[in-house]
């Protein structure tokens, strides 16, 4: 089977609250967790939200890490988009879920863009000027 | 059933090959996207690789869109990441399908952050400054 992306969505129960709503943390933790799967980061933009909780996104070369927290209820949902077959997508998620001392997880690993026809594959090459 | 985020993940084939490799273009239509489904945008990043192909992000109030372009097999990988019941997700992904002239389209629907006790949930707030 031919595909273009990976993709993990990952539920993270039973997380330690207060880190899931710290924004300056959860953004040094997924770029933390970019660098260990081998992924290029590109750009991140992370929100705190009133009363509580974050979103981030870390755009990396390969596609994107994102988080959205919902400290209220100890849940984070985090996605691990990537493409090439050199990023380990799964040295990530355990680190993140170590770090967010999650106590449940539940992860779906999705296939993107099948391709039926039997080319070798190219994936995302380097980020050029805009 | 209780959950937090409706996410939909779409395979978007046979797509007009210039339109999904020009940046400036496919921001303004998820910027366009976001608005049909009523949600907020937060901020947007947007990245042209070379020799071709886009990645891009907007982080809205409500979690998040992302597109991620492989203009030489005519093919994107959209996500749309929404929470709260009010947002139309639906009507911001028959106009992408439409803009991206995709001749086919497949789409997996996830329900995130399914919680499993009876409570009236609550979803993102406003944002804060950080």
């Amino acid at each position: 089977m031919n595909y273009l992306g990976n993709h993990l969505l990952v539920e993270l129960y039973d997380c330690n609250t207060n880190l899931i709503n710290n924004v300056s943390k959860l953004e040094l933790l997924l770029l933390e967790a970019v660098k260990i799967s081998g992924a290029n980061t590109l750009n991140s933009t992370f929100h705190k939200f009133s009363p509580h909780g974050v979103s981030g996104v870390v755009v990396i070369s390969e596609s994107h890490f994102s988080i959205h927290t919902w400290p209220e209820y100890g849940y984070c949902a985090l996605d691990i988009f990537t493409c090439g077959h050199e990023i380990k997508s799964h040295l990530a998620l355990e680190y993140l879920r170590k770090e967010l001392k999650a106590g449940t997880i539940s992860v779906t690993e999705v296939k993107r863009g099948i391709l039926d026809f039997p080319v070798k594959l190219l994936h995302k090459p380097e980020v050029s000027s805009i």
